[in-house]
């Protein structure tokens, strides 16, 4: 095997082949002696080695850490033109900052700020944009404490009054959880806050970057102020959706239109420049949303990792409760059945163990697997004996954000007793609850 | 309080009040002693209650080995005109044979056939319908051997020349567990095997019970040699989809058209007589299933219980795959991202401990947490490195058909090697792969 990659930068994932036929894997570090690779461990131990003993450095993946680099030619665009509204644009990583690689057939990031905005120059047309990356990762590889990151990132941009709206740019695979998180850790949102994605790398004609980087670009500037996520609306290069940030879900493994709303409708249909001709290029679907205000943010990005996230099953074994509390969590969120059922009946029956746990100090919120429609633990004997046992329901919240919001709460000292955390559960915080339910298939 | 039920009778679940303020709950047994209550707790304890001592039964639910009585009216139904097909009808509970119980506001199930077949007389017209009811459960309360004993029954069933097809009332909530299973255990179909559902009681108006008894049996007497789930295809009470039964899942909470076929279309939609008006009450929208056939159905109904389903979340510790693997369990199916990746990075990289568990014997399945769309490893180099590790990719399987398969799978010793297994998980056994996607959304 030839070198695949010629240069690795501090910060990317590497294999490297020494000359004794060993191997070794871990994030390249910065090393102050030219002759020493510097590479942290998976174990977290770090090693060096003899840059003459290697005989081949493979990239496995170029993400922890790495800044991506804003050349001189994306600078002299950024030299705000004074005239045009200013968007800030987190770039975080995922599909949409990266590129066909050509050389293994699969796909990589873009390193570099100068290739985003070279492949996407119209953004500039609309508006001045300010660019950071806090960090390059695949979603599947974020958590709480990124979440946290971003919406620190996102308070300081909304605190500067020269900015009109906040574009972060994102892995899809797990987007809806960090859309969940920002729903929560920025309270009192004065301007709008809007995720976005690709499916396809920008390289590829058939991407679908741009249409939803522009109508990002809309709603970032419109009057809404709400964590947003924006993309295509269907399978078409036609519209997208504004979608709530906390009432959606990645329900395809690879259409455009993946995001769909969830219990409720999207906050509007967005076309790019010129797309509707003369009817501007956003369609209201809600009035329910909070407007652009001159408050200010507020930043609670805390979390508590102590929670976890079960999809009942039949005949699933109750012992998993037990492993949790046994491993210090807090609460656990738990995938019941659409009305909110687990096994209720007979040696299996997950109730006397659901109540002992709770005795003991667990949370525990049942949340509905069907993702559409709504708990109702009211119908059915064995939704009053979950109740009675402590199981708190969560009507028609999405398991995911269910799951977040736990973490969120949790993170709170204030929320802590059982009576708090339930009433805090159970408050309608960022609209993740919806009160009427609707045509929740046909959005 | 005052009693809410009279007579409660053997096999249902109940509370009783003692003179001495104590309760105890459990399931009523026949006992030849008149004075005393017996009782079996759910720690497995039979006790004994003299029936001075009690103040107050109350009957928390009416289902555990509860078989349904056939009272003379509907036995008089049953002698067989000889004139129409034969129609077997296997009643395992669910809300469809329930009703709303006055007293308590909630739904307590139909405990009398007569019940059943007084509200739904239509089905009569069609064919002769013969009755069993092996258990009445909920469906939350079912698991892989009740899922035997139905595939036995409906064997026994499809084995009589005299029988067209076979019906199967259920409960909504895990139903597609079920037909998934029934696709596996039943090797070889020669005639159709129905499961339907009602998403609210029979004794209400907006009841969707009538519609979805008469499409089933529409689909009882057709040529379609599948296992399929007959129920609403939309929210009026126009017409039925005719289901894949190991390719859809309960979408929604409460609404008729709850069920909803995932990466395929319906066999067809049905309509109840005439509601078609001349055309037939049958439009096939795919052509690709088995016929009716004069071949011998074979039973295969194993299942190895020692398989979990892992629904991933971002920051999710990895040593729940440990859990498991101490725990004696075989198998795993992981809801992975719609293209199928977890943690592949840093510290918590689930990639090292999934090689572990799986050189220790383990089977690792990966299926797509978004449900619809299919996985696909080659995109992202962790997909890549996940199969090295030896997790298996399952295309477009639902997370429920996947985990019902592995059981199914592993309970065959002779595939119980690492590539047996993975070759027989791999296998489009009963259609739960499709290979050309299309418009998964628009069903």
């Amino acid at each position: 095997m030839k070198k695949s990659y010629s240069s690795p930068n501090p910060g990317d994932r590497i294999q490297v082949s020494l000359d004794n036929n060993k191997k070794e894997e871990g994030i390249l570090l910065e090393s102050h002696d030219k002759g020493v690779l510097l590479l942290k461990l998976d174990n977290g131990y770090n090693i060096g080695l003899k840059k003459e003993s290697i005989e081949e450095i493979k990239v496995i993946k170029n993400e922890i850490g790495s800044e991506i680099k804003v050349s001189e030619e994306v600078n002299n665009k950024l030299k705000l033109s004074g005239k045009k509204p200013i968007i800030d644009f987190i770039i975080t990583g995922g599909t949409i900052s990266s590129r066909l690689d050509p050389k293994t057939g699969g796909v990589k990031d873009l390193t570099d700020a100068n290739e985003f905005f070279k492949t996407y120059p119209e953004i500039f047309e609309k508006a001045d944009v300010r660019i950071k990356s806090p960090f390059m990762k695949w979603s599947e590889n974020m958590d709480f404490k990124d979440w946290a990151r971003i919406a620190k990132e996102v308070e300081k941009s909304l605190k500067d009054d020269n900015v009109k709206g906040v574009i972060i740019s994102h892995g899809t695979d797990f987007l809806h959880y960090t859309s969940a998180a920002l729903s929560f850790m920025l309270g009192k949102l004065n301007k709008p806050v809007v995720l976005t994605y690709s499916q396809r790398s920008s390289d590829r004609g058939s991407s679908d970057a741009r249409l939803n980087l522009l109508c990002s670009a809309e709603m970032a500037l419109s009057d809404v102020a709400e964590v947003m996520l924006v993309g295509h609306a269907t399978e078409n290069d036609d519209y997208c959706y504004a979608l709530q940030g906390n009432k959606c879900r990645k329900m395809h493994s690879s259409k455009r239109d993946a995001f769909r709303p969830i219990n409720c409708k999207a906050f509007a249909k967005v076309w790019a420049n010129g797309g509707r001709e003369d009817k501007g290029n956003i369609e209201f679907l809600r009035k329910d949303y909070n407007k652009r205000n001159k408050g200010k943010v507020e930043l609670d990005n805390v979390f508590d990792e102590r929670v976890a996230l079960i999809k009942f099953y039949p005949g699933q074994n109750f012992e998993i409760l037990d492993y949790y509390r046994k491993k210090g969590y807090r609460g656990i969120i738990i995938e019941m059945s659409g009305l909110g059922h687990v096994i209720s009946s007979g040696k299996n029956s997950w109730i006397p163990k659901l109540k002992e746990i709770i005795k003991k100090g667990m949370f525990v919120y049942a949340v509905p697997q069907t993702l559409y429609g709504r708990l109702d633990p009211y119908v059915y004997e064995s939704g009053r004996r979950l109740q009675e046992a402590g199981v708190v329901y969560l009507g028609d919240i999405l398991p995911e954000t269910g799951f977040v919001k736990l973490g969120w709460v949790l993170g709170h000292k204030v929320w802590r007793g059982s009576v708090a955390t339930a009433q805090k559960m159970k408050e309608n915080v960022s609209g993740e609850f919806n009160k009427r339910l609707g045509n929740e298939f046909l959005n």
